[in-house]
């Protein structure tokens, strides 16, 4: 099934109005479920969408989250998010946090009693239309053991860094601090393929080739990966108060994540006129894309390039959207009493 | 030849001292290399000292530097250091950056023309001593490929992140964004061993065993590291106003580097009280500790433990400093005119 961009903005939009999500944060969980499809990111979009609608409606998820300031020095502010979507309360604590860093320069958020923030490069991109350096973290439950350890300890823990550009897309760097996503270990477990050593480890810790066997994902390179997903933990966790290492339980759909992040935004133009930054980074990256290609390699992308273009090219054709997922919505859509049975999910775009 | 922390401080200050280097300046530089020696990061150390002093000697390093603010609006600024020491000019921007900080809770500084930063962990230290929360990078000359080109273009631009502790050692991650440092490449290349895969790339961007086909450094995990290492060069050249890219050359004497970098604290104070930050680090860095052991490994080390625990022993026992380096320190400061042909290196101790 093909569907264009407004289509599935719609759907997502109306399921949430109809099971009495609030209108700002459908349209936030909309715009952001969508904009992940659109990009390229299918783990981030209508097959993630379809966990938060059965968090919605087990418990996992607040609809109505009072999503509120706890402490507040001016440059920098902490949120608690009540256990809402993340998607709705990082684009809460980041509109806050661009309002600061547009008045002192740079200014720091973070949120706790969050949940899974969705496709992380979408707030690298609004800061680069806000015209802002942008850092982001969030920590995840848990899925990767600290080096030289075996129990899951320490989340996927993706890190976000963004800038604007000027004739040329913007720069976002949206990666995991694991050298793989668990969904590909799942893919290739469910194909009885082998995967390479170094994606996972099994229950004692040790590297495996058998997806069925791996227990921990193996951090970016070992003990560095390790060692950022630390930080992570410590900016999106610890100076969040979210939880963190065994406090973070497994994902369910009944229970509230707990999970927490950290915004940083920078703005450029106090260290020399916007326009002339955005120049320097249009230089920097026609340097580094116009150097000499390795054997075997036609481009050199720059972070964020791939999404972009991807982008550009699905507004225009539309994505397809396998059957077993239009099932999967179309239940989960019946059993909110969104659609009737019988009835076509189209009805909702 | 063994020697003890204060008498490697004394050696490198008394030698500064003598080719006419700022008494601050002296301390700074003494203290930093010393530091990096006796936390066990060799690298840094004395052998890296003696480049320091063949870039003073030639012209690479200002003896002299005007270190200058070029931009400030008060939880931002600029400096342009004037091919001075890296050492002495990340310590000088981090003293202004603690201020600011300190007043606003977040504040972020650069340094263009500047060189080598040294150890960067001790910039990691240095914070958490002062209960800030820390982000360093910098850039450096161009060693590695951008992800599927073949030419030196970005440098292992390292990346430290740190904070304070109560009861246990600060955490302090101090990385390179390539796999391995190029000095490793140099050792195997030495010993006529083959290097794993991964680590460098020939003169074609094709990964080889070879250590003497090394042309250029793999990033980490390849495009993940890649990215991160943009971002680096993002922050401490683009935004600092320092050389990136082709702009920057390969390591002279005679040339200063031009290399720039940033440096973000955070007060975490603002966010909690700070003993209860600092227990929650304490929590945190406990849980992985005592969390369950891989096959074949006795312990599990936080971010920085290994060189904390390093100091303490070092300092209680001294470092062995090998003949090859006394001759070329002893060569150096004969040639500065600090010692006499025929006088022992000890005599500056």
């Amino acid at each position: 099934m093909r569907i264009q961009y407004q289509q599935e903005r719609n759907f997502i939009f109306n399921y949430l109005r109809a099971i009495d999500v609030p209108e700002d944060h459908a349209t936030i969980i909309s715009d952001m479920v969508t904009h992940s499809d659109f990009t390229g990111v299918y783990s981030h979009g209508l097959s993630r969408f379809s966990m938060y609608m059965g968090q919605f409606l087990q418990g996992g998820l607040n609809k109505h989250p009072d999503i509120r300031i706890t402490s507040d020095s001016g440059s920098t502010v902490a949120y608690d998010c009540d256990n809402g979507s993340g998607l709705v309360a990082v684009n809460t604590v980041y509109d806050e946090v661009l309002k600061r860093a547009k008045e002192s320069g740079i200014a720091i958020g973070t949120g706790c009693r969050s949940s899974n923030i969705g496709c992380a490069s979408y707030y690298g991109w609004r800061a680069a239309r806000d015209n802002m350096i942008c850092i982001f973290m969030s920590n995840t439950s848990p899925l990767t053991a600290p080096y030289g350890g075996a129990d899951k300890m320490i989340g996927t823990n993706p890190i976000v860094m963004s800038c604007p550009a000027g004739e040329k897309y913007p720069l976002v760097l949206d990666m995991s601090t694991t050298n793989v996503a668990i969904g590909k270990v799942i893919a290739y477990a469910r194909e009885g393929k082998e995967i390479p050593l170094g994606w996972g480890n099994d229950i004692n810790g040790v590297p495996t080739t058998d997806p069925t066997k791996v227990y921990t994902m193996v951090p970016l390179a070992t003990y560095k990966g390790y060692g950022l997903a630390v930080f992570v933990d410590i900016f999106s966790a610890v100076l969040a108060q979210a939880f963190y290492g065994t406090m973070l339980k497994q994902f369910t759909f009944e229970v509230p994540e707990n999970t927490g992040f950290a915004i940083m935004l920078i703005d450029p133009s106090r260290f020399m006129p916007l326009d002339q930054f955005k120049a320097s980074v249009d230089d920097y990256a026609n340097m580094i894309k116009n150097s000499r290609k390795a054997t075997g390699f036609d481009e050199i992308f720059l972070p964020g390039e791939i999404e972009f273009k991807k982008f550009k090219e699905n507004t225009e054709n539309g994505i397809e959207i396998s059957e077993n997922l239009v099932k999967e919505l179309s239940g989960l859509a019946i059993k909110a009493g969104v659609l009737k049975e019988g009835e076509d999910i189209s009805k909702l775009f």
